[in-house]
């Protein structure tokens, strides 16, 4: 058996960062942007004013202070003139502070009598002016990569970036094997299923920024298998769940080198999920996942997801655990890490009763997977251990 | 000036909950479940193997015990037999365990010689049977509303829902205001900016569950806000940026009450983003963002998404804030609750330098806003405060 990391290493060897394209800055939130991009203006693009009020000169700003307005700039329609001495040039929130003027008096300060403004309060000493190129000027770049929040968006439009590079979305596509198995809506017969897995790993693998392609169920034999993996070409990623075992059932790897995989196949040393298959096909990696609902989530969750990550040019490292004290006692963990099935709340966490792989319930209940080490002595409530959030 | 508080509470009075829709369940993930569902079948619907291995009558299960094996029993093709005294029948995992049968001895505790099998190591107490209902069985609910992870929905599929009934997603039409304005893409005229901020709050508004249906540039005039207006009929909220302060330029107030809006207007005791405007203009909420690039995000943060919550049918209740310790101490606070930018890592949180409402580039670089109440003392470094993730 090899260890979780391990595992995780000869899966993260079978892909690469994919090429990068452009799409439209409104389409861009939550893509991973490939490159770096730079400003193509400063901003504000010129002084600005931050208030409603009136530009002068500073040397002339005091209180009592009069000044005749001669003008007006607006956002969008700057003054043209110059400001002289005892003048004062009507101004608003965002428009170009006119030449002359470095000072806005804020409109709350002054009493104004036809043309004349006088003013009336303390004008203090913030300016009011946000310089050109406070924000950020040309040339200045946002880094790659990195995950395109709203405000990145933001920026990236106030850069005027109106196209952006970002990682092709990984194409990944998703097999149920199994003569078990139906599709919901379906009605089995009575030795049936309804393939769940193939569901939730698509969730799963759309939330983290793949694009996934949903194969027909395969039946146990070679055609239908074979159809199936036919289908798949093309992906970046093709994921098979079920039939990866060593059961005289599981065709899957039998399958899967007859088309052209240099098979791997890794006894990992985790609860649940030990059994894991994975190799190349041509263009394609290939990770075969234990059928068991919850083994194949959580093998999803710890060796799908760098996998993602990578190809889109991010960290494929795990995002760091976080800690939390028990609730409950725990018994000693066995040679395996174990993925608990855990609730974390404000007074710590607590693994779920059954561990049992074949319950969605509980996972669906989960909001952690509590790791443990192998041979993990039992612990005491009150134990600071390590979760996973999911 | 008003709280945060009642100010979220007056803009949460001008929507409710809307009704729910239908969509399939391979694209109800990360939708809100709008009503319980129950499931449709026991899981499993029979008592089922969790290994490979031999059914046999548990009474006969001891070290060196033989059997006679009568016939295979596999994942969605079951045994049609009975399982009599000293027989067994072979069975793999997701297999129907076959009447007779209550026990499962694995295949590695066993030797085999043609149809006979020798139980050679301690079989253990297990039975390695997943009893039927063992996950959910009929009539079992799932409770709404929830958003849906990618575990529910795995769930859902194993309990055969194949169409899901999710909250509508909410429509906010998204309209920038400014004469100073230009889309990105396009070539500003020297006193002009690129639009930015309708672009950061269509990501955010989206990555919360809405549509976000994005509005021409209205120019500062009635005619060109009024014709902005009118495309955001049949929106279920219209959101405004800028021109919702009180300087003469500012006509969007004007116009949407001239549209037929019953307008309150809230001087919010916040930084950033004092001024608010909203009301009701017929079936559609209304609410009036500030100009200011930070300001109006920091606004849909606060109370734009706490309404788009509530019309999903989810807790409008803000997120519980986080503690950490400051970095660098931090001046007195003001008369108004200050969200400022900041960054948190593991040694603690720090606020940035400038918090001046128009610097995209801060709030890009900010994970956190720190929350300080109104008039907090100055607090040094160590200090315990309260932030919000973004």
């Amino acid at each position: 058996m090899i260890s979780v990391s391990d595992a995780r290493a000869a899966l993260l060897a079978l892909v690469d960062p994919l090429a990068s394209e452009t799409v439209p800055l409104a389409q861009s939130a939550g893509r991973v942007l490939a490159d770096p991009v730079s400003a193509r203006r400063d901003q504000p693009p010129f002084s600005a004013s931050a208030m409603d009020g009136y530009a002068v000169n500073a040397t002339e700003v005091e209180l009592h202070a009069m000044f005749k307005v001669i003008g007006e700039a607006a956002a969008g329609h700057g003054f043209d003139g110059k400001v002289g001495a005892g003048q004062a040039v009507r101004i608003f929130t965002g428009a170009p502070v006119p030449e002359g003027a470095d000072f806005v008096v804020i409109q709350e300060d002054v009493d104004r009598k036809g043309n004349l403004i006088t003013i009336l309060d303390e004008p203090g000493a913030n300016s009011n002016i946000r310089p050109k190129g406070g924000d950020f000027a040309i040339g200045d770049t946002v880094s790659a990569p990195r995950t395109l929040t709203p405000a990145d968006v933001a920026l990236l439009a106030s850069m005027n970036i109106a196209q952006v590079p970002v990682a092709r979305r990984p194409v990944v596509a998703v097999m149920s094997t199994g003569d078990e198995l139906v599709m919901p809506g379906e009605t089995p017969g009575p030795d049936q299923i309804i393939a769940s897995n193939s569901f939730g790993l698509k969730a799963m693998c759309e939330a983290a920024g793949a694009e996934v392609r949903m194969l027909p169920i395969a039946q146990d034999t070679v055609q239908s298998l074979t159809t199936a993996f036919e289908l798949a070409k093309g992906a970046d990623l093709v994921v098979t769940i079920g039939g990866a075992s060593v059961g005289d059932h599981d065709l899957v790897g039998d399958v899967a080198v007859s088309l052209g995989m240099e098979r791997s196949f890794y006894k990992v040393a985790m609860r649940p999920g030990k059994p894991l298959m994975a190799g190349r096909m041509g263009d394609m990696a290939m990770v075969g996942l234990p059928g068991n609902p919850v083994s194949s989530m959580v093998c999803g969750q710890i060796f799908l997801l760098p996998m993602i990550r990578k190809m889109l040019g991010l960290s494929a490292e795990q995002p760091p655990l976080q800690s939390a004290r028990l609730i409950a006692p725990l018994a000693k963990n066995g040679p395996r890490e174990h993925y608990m099935r855990a609730q974390v709340t404000a007074d710590g966490i607590r693994a779920f009763e059954s561990q049992d792989s074949s319950l969605l319930t509980v996972l669906a209940d989960a909001n952690a997977l509590l790791v443990r080490p192998p041979h993990d002595d039992a612990l005491e409530a009150g134990a600071l251990v390590q979760f996973l959030p999911i």
